[in-house]
């Protein structure tokens, strides 16, 4: 059922990724038009990061009915196929985000969605289907859903610690094309509102050429525990990523959280550059009003956008010499946890990479 | 999972109908050229039907995505939408059998469906949607599903009592539309099975005019307890109903079910024919190749197809002075369930009834 309160007036709030999970859900990738070769490539990537988090909890898995039968037929472990139609394959981000109350309540926030900036500055048209996959995670979950009117918000512009802190990039949430009439106030009110968070931390940036979605907060930073968050840093102090890196973290040593305290923070640092190639631009379908992947253009790789599953990080991995230091140092953040590296060279290629194709519903 | 056994090896069967449900399944009338007026009217009686059940076990209705937000907007209580693509909305025979093994495990039979007759004698084309549909019912209930081969079946053409006996009509099963290489014998082998029944009663006949199921057994009879049926009755002798009913009793009076009991049998007799008004035609989409809805043409109408929920009975009703015979006789037959009858026309005027759009999972 659609309920006209909000989460904090209820009492129920976002919590942390590392919370235990019930499942994951994700959405099998199609679109020939960001996909290249059809999506073959990325289908085999997202299939692995399937399975792997699968090993650990159940995954639910929709996909278009066009797909249907095709990924039915690989009988996947602990993998439930469900029928939900979109648009592109970006869950974290068209998914709904949900909350619980501490006391066995589950509910579901059903976000506007516009495809990352709507008529103003969307990556594709149109994106009816993804504004709906909120709805149908919460209907498939039997949970009722918060509706936040007109706002749009995407579940990678937004981190949770759990205990009442919020990350967020000025960036994406001030971007023109998701709220434009409204204030930085506002939203930050409606932030509250609706992931009952007590405060919001506004990093400026996020990482250097995430254009397609502005600087999601998802692929700069992380909570790894209330209070500490992992940072993407670059050494380099002639890449674009370095300055963003700084003024984030001067922000973040600037800031306390919701319960006053001063974070911690741990630099990964971000793989060498990397750019398309040729034959993956050539592998796409060029189409008017699609983000293009042009031959040449970097790609927004960083090793933040990992996800958090139960007992296990699955890490997004890109066969450069930094993936052992990224590896390395999550490991030694989660003592307790497996680290589950994939190579996702072409789940970067369609403009995300693992936590932008995941979403959590967590343990009521 | 898709499994290579059969229920019956197992240790499977089909419960009967009446043994309590954990929900019941159905999909959303769309199709303009099968439901009238946009299939408008038929929404309206359908959404009567969830609405009844979810009274007293939960439902879940599948929709194609072009209706999946106007129906989620009627916020109905108790209601589960969820995304289904199919052709048309007659999920006892588009959906999957549920099997059980009386231990707490259940699984569905995933039969094969092609439009009631395929390239031969079907009444839409295609059928592909609807031919997922059993999977995708499984896999929402995150159930194991049994998948019979090429064998073709409709969930209206069989009824189980649970105990062994299941009942079907020669009509159907023998059709050449269905399983045209197989015999006899061999079609009863697979409904041994994949039901589990030990004995398999053939009626020889449907409801007369019941031609684009080809006289499925659940217009024509059903079980009301084990060694006990309700038969379709028509007492005018120059009625085609009549021969066809005297036919099924006589066949009826000269078995018994797999416990070895005598049958004892109850009629219910139809109501007056039911023909199909110039108003009602003319607001179907002339198709070629989905089966006519032509003014005058007389329609399966029959109290026999109601559904079985948990504490009621979901009975068809015409606005005919004998609604409140068969009213009265089932309400004898269930003293401890509630008798819900239903204004059915607009359903009648799609080709089948309240038992054909229901599809039940039992408790495990």
């Amino acid at each position: 059922m659609k309920l006209t309160s909000t989460p904090k007036k209820d009492g129920y709030y976002m919590p942390s990724e590392l919370a235990p999970h019930k499942c994951t859900y994700l959405l099998w990738p199609e679109r020939p038009d960001n996909w290249r070769a059809g999506a073959k490539p990325a289908q085999a990537a997202f299939k692995m990061v399937v399975e792997t988090i699968a090993k650990y909890e159940p995954v639910v898995l929709g996909v278009n009915q066009s797909q249907y039968l095709h990924v039915l037929g690989m009988n996947m472990k602990n993998v439930q196929v469900v029928e939900i139609s979109n648009n592109d394959s970006w869950i974290r981000d068209s998914g709904a985000t949900m909350v619980v109350d501490g006391r066995g309540g589950i509910r579901a926030v059903d976000w506007g969605f516009n495809g990352y900036g709507g008529m103003t500055n969307g990556i594709y048209y149109p994106w009816d289907f993804d504004d709906y996959v909120g709805a149908k995670m919460a209907n498939i979950e039997g949970v009722d859903r918060y509706v936040p009117g007109d706002f749009v918000l995407e579940g990678g512009s937004i981190h949770s610690d759990g205990e009442g802190t919020l990350l967020v990039t000025e960036e994406t949430l001030l971007d023109e094309g998701r709220n434009p009439g409204k204030s930085k106030e506002e939203i930050e009110a409606l932030l509250r509102e609706y992931t009952g968070a007590k405060k919001v931390l506004w990093l400026p940036y996020g990482v250097y050429k995430d254009e397609d979605t502005n600087g999601h907060v998802d692929n700069i930073c992380q909570f790894v525990a209330p209070g500490k968050v992992v940072l993407a840093w670059e050494d380099d102090e002639s890449d674009p990523q370095h300055e963003r890196s700084v003024k984030d973290l001067e922000y973040l040593e600037s800031v306390t959280d919701a319960k006053d305290r001063k974070l911690e923070i741990v630099k990964i640092h971000v793989p060498s550059p990397i750019t398309i190639t040729r034959e993956e631009a050539e592998g796409v379908d060029s189409v008017e009003g699609t983000f293009p992947r042009r031959e040449g253009d970097r790609l927004p790789a960083s090793y933040i956008n990992y996800y958090n599953c139960n007992g296990a990080i699955i890490l997004p991995v890109f066969d450069d010499p930094r993936d052992n230091e990224a590896i390395k140092t999550l490991a030694g953040l989660f003592p307790d946890r497996v680290i589950e590296p994939i190579y996702a060279r072409e789940i970067l290629l369609g403009g995300g990479n693992i936590h932008c194709i995941t979403q959590q519903v967590p343990r009521a």
